[in-house]
């Protein structure tokens, strides 16, 4: 298959494999995710289940104008939305869970549920998501910028099978994946920089398959042959990374919030590690990012089904 | 005086007071910092004093073109170039001290020395950067991407006094300080969002003067008004941050390089605490980034002189 370099080609791709996903969204009541599901609907790689308060119904433009792809289910108290949505998805039901406008802190309750949820015992649930932007000449995966705060080793281990499971899923046959700090020296005063040198000595091992993975990087030299070239830094990478592993949840946010807003990227995410993804966007995204992430998604399956 | 709004205005400023700063430089054998000099020179708000290896004087072309502006001094050891500038500092012969292509940590060597060094006792090492981009109405302060890892609550209070003292020399009456974090929310889980509690109580208490503080905030909650709106965050600094205080040096160092790469930003920075201030730009810093951190350097005076 041909490289996913960008979110119009994602859909498009969607749209080429005929691709149906069958989409259950937790309280959609806010215009972003009505414009998100509207258009997934249109592109045709959606069908959808809308649970959601009964007053809130007149709102949605997607049950309007797509009855025959739509169900509802009127539920009126937001914790007993999550859980349902939850059930829609054990009961083989839904292929993705989405949420609207419901607190993430709520929705994930219901999906961390020890008994009822869709955490399966053993998998970590981490965050992935992936920038568009007109100065870099691919999508770019990043992750964590939303869940776990501070990566155990085995976590970031993790959260590397994830990114090379959803780079294959995009066409990316050999990912290349930067292990970010604001250097390129280990030291023990950053424990995740020796973390990176446990995670490039499995990968060179073969641990991880037919990848690339370097680090400690900065995002620069992560990210363009010459800042590399400058400082002398001779890296696999080149410059051109597909992933960015960042070391800790602060770094990842401020990296996905300063690029978004001063470079204008549109970016896409996904919760992975639960029996389906799950699409958890923040309220301030915009409609476009939340259509993106719903694309993404769709694309996407269970590393370990 | 009028806001300084950009480096544009930042370098006329310095041009229409007709400052005029004497800048000792260790190892300046590279292209940009050459650049950098000749531009300052240039200008006229920059003399020179150019601590170098013999053989590198035929690459200058600062010393070629401006000889009436430079001296020069011919040291051999890179090591003994820091400890000579230091002293060219300290024997009250330059105002500022600025690094070329020597490895930081020796010349931080030189800077931290306790006996001959030039951090006073009891005063913090850290660094401030300023960056300018198309798609934010002016510059925006940011701390520490390069020297402190995790600040202390003592720590972050001397960077945001810092960052007072150097907004005011940039015609900002009331500056507005975003303490950055991924979330709005306070979290014994961050201990730094706990911190930010106590901060912004010390400046309800006018600890800090007429300023503007406000946190937990996120880039985008600091920066651009509507995000605050679509998630219901009240905030003074209401989308108009000057300076933003991140938790941790990889969350401001993800800053500094992601924007400056992806948003086309340009960057200056300056080491605050010394007697004087610092230049220490990164190896892969532009000579337009190094030329308007000395600019910046030119401007500022420590906060405590």
């Amino acid at each position: 298959m041909e490289v996913i370099r960008s979110f119009a080609q994602l859909t498009r791709h969607l749209e080429t494999l005929q691709v149906r996903k069958r989409v259950v969204v937790v309280c959609p009541q806010d215009p972003h995710t009505d414009y998100a599901l509207n258009r997934a609907v249109e592109k045709g790689f959606a069908e959808l289940i809308l649970i959601s308060n009964p007053a809130a119904w007149r709102r949605f433009r997607v049950v309007r104008d797509y009855p025959e792809h739509v169900r509802t289910l009127s539920v009126k108290d937001p914790d007993e939305a999550a859980r349902q949505a939850v059930g829609v998805v054990k009961a083989g039901q839904a292929d993705i869970l989405m949420k609207g406008i419901i607190n993430t802190d709520n929705l994930l309750h219901a999906i961390l549920d020890h008994e009822k949820g869709l955490l399966p015992k053993g998998k970590i649930l981490t965050h992935l998501a992936v920038m568009e932007t007109p100065t870099y000449e691919k999508l770019l995966f990043f992750s964590d910028a939303a869940v776990i705060p501070r990566p155990t080793l085995q976590q970031r281990i993790e959260m590397i099978w994830y990114a090379i499971h959803t780079c294959r899923e995009f066409g990316i046959r050999r990912p290349r994946i930067a292990l970010i700090h604001c250097t390129e020296k280990v030291s023990a005063k950053f424990p995740h920089s020796l973390d990176y040198v446990n995670i490039v000595e499995l990968a060179e091992g073969g641990e991880f398959g037919d990848v690339i993975i370097d680090g400690p990087l900065d995002v620069r030299t992560a990210c363009e042959a010459v800042s590399g070239d400058i400082k002398g830094i001779v890296s696999p990478i080149n410059g051109k990374a597909d992933v960015l592993i960042f070391p800790n949840i602060e770094s990842a946010n401020a990296f996905y919030k300063s690029v978004s807003l001063f470079a204008r990227a549109e970016m896409a995410g996904v919760l992975q590690g639960p029996v389906c993804p799950v699409v958890l966007p923040s309220r301030s995204d915009s409609g476009l990012s939340k259509y993106y992430s719903l694309a993404m998604a769709c694309l996407t399956t269970p590393s370990w089904k």
